[in-house]
């Protein structure tokens, strides 16, 4: 049973896992000559069977909001957790993070190799490219989908974030915390949220909109999930807004970009049920 | 002076130097927060100011033969590039090739460091699509670009090939030797002259005359390379066709490539001299 958030978080979860499991498929596609096992095997290792599928739900969710659902936008959400996936993977490196676990799991590299899972990060975020230009929808809106998710991971977006993040010089004061996390983590939230813009071939005024609201999801959700680190670890963990302000002021933050985020949702009423019902988990589970 | 070949592999250099001069900016594009100093830094490291460019000649050259020209094309060598680039800098990795010197300078992660590396291989990586989904050309044509592009470097072409060279285990007789080099190498060759059919969007006969004709032009050069480095490292390098078979015999399969490449080229006459020339080029290099 659950909220209508957690049974939509749910159907999120099940349809994006079964695109994965066809998408991340050992046979080649055409224009493909072979899928070695090994890669394949360490690709699907990475993204399969695990995560709590938060951006595709985004994105499935706001598609639906402006009247667009289906396979595309499925497939689109696949995409996507390819790139969250292979972010992860590269972030757990020795040369980066260096962890050993995740979920509960070796990490791609202790499982495999580093060298397989160097390479098994570069072919997911390869192949989220590929989903996002095969979607079922007009090649003006494959396109547009193209371009904003290679924005939102790239050098001006999610690997410039993480960039910031391993400079060793950094003064992490607010602003410089709130850049790097906007770059990190929020751009490819404020890409989810846009993605159902794109499929509804809404207007530059809603496509704007639903960016901003992905924005404030992605930033409340990361405060909590830094509150979270800092009630594990103590204040000794990475630099977060948590650790610099305190887990008070960060919680009041997570107020501040919910009620952002809920406002922008105000004018779909109740239709925006399930994501304002996300936003409100997010401030209640930071308690 | 020089040749036609030489006259117009310089001439696709400069074009492809600028245009990456240019998409390569410090400067954020729209849907970018900003683009960190460090991470563009060791971007532009690693694509600009060195490399032959035969890659983008040959996107350049087969789009001409079939009567496309102009930014779009120019930029989609553009694009291709930053994917060759990007391999080149995580193949060079500790963890892979553990290479310290690339084109008599220190490698990206020498001159930068491992997580800079990285980050700098991804976000070339994933810029390669912005600029191909970005370019002025119709939405369909740039769809089938975006597809084609990550199908030569994915799971299923370059990066499987990389998976396949790295296997400790395997047994590398002239099939395996062959397969592994058709993906590592030969997928990048192949898409660089379908796209020239893509951009004239010409029909699936001709896209794939031109696919097959890149595919033997990358064999050709590939096997041009492998006697370059019998003969400069001896035998006791990395498994290739020319230590299995000897670069008498590896000599004489340039030959078969060759000839197979030229009689793709024969129906076009002499508007094909330019890429005729290259693989002659190639032929007269190995001796």
């Amino acid at each position: 049973m659950g909220t209508l958030f957690q049974q939509r978080l749910e159907a999120a979860a099940l349809t994006t896992e079964s695109a994965l499991e066809r998408l991340l498929s050992r046979d080649p596609v055409p224009g493909e000559e072979a899928r070695p096992a090994r890669l394949v095997d360490a690709m699907r290792y990475a993204v399969l069977g695990g995560g709590k599928r938060l951006r595709p739900f985004l994105l499935i969710e706001c598609a639906r909001l402006l009247g667009a659902e289906g396979r595309a936008v499925v497939d689109a959400a696949a995409a996507l957790e390819c790139i969250h996936a292979y972010s992860l993977v590269h972030d757990d490196l020795p040369a980066m993070d260096d962890d050993d676990v995740r979920r509960g799991r070796p990490t791609v590299h202790k499982a495999f190799d580093e060298a397989t899972a160097i390479l098994a990060g570069d072919a997911l975020l390869t192949i989220a490219f590929d989903i996002a230009a095969s979607a079922d929808a007009a090649p003006a809106v494959r396109v547009e989908l193209v371009a904003a998710l290679a924005r939102a991971a790239g050098v001006g977006g999610m690997a410039g974030g993480q960039m910031l993040d391993l400079a060793e010089d950094a003064t992490w004061d607010e602003a410089a915390l709130r850049a790097m996390q906007a770059m990190k983590t929020g751009a490819l939230f404020a890409f989810a949220a846009e993605a159902g813009a794109l499929f509804a071939s809404a207007p530059a005024v809603e496509r704007d909109r639903m960016r901003r609201f992905g924005r404030h999801f992605g930033a409340a959700f990361q405060l909590a999930d830094d509150i979270d680190d800092v009630i594990r670890d103590g204040a000794a963990g990475r630099p977060s807004l948590a650790t610099l302000l305190g887990p008070e002021a960060a919680r009041a933050m997570i107020g501040q970009e919910a009620d952002a985020a809920l406002a922008l949702l105000a004018p779909f009423g109740e239709r925006a049920d399930p994501l304002a019902g996300a936003v409100r988990f997010m401030v209640a589970s930071a308690r």
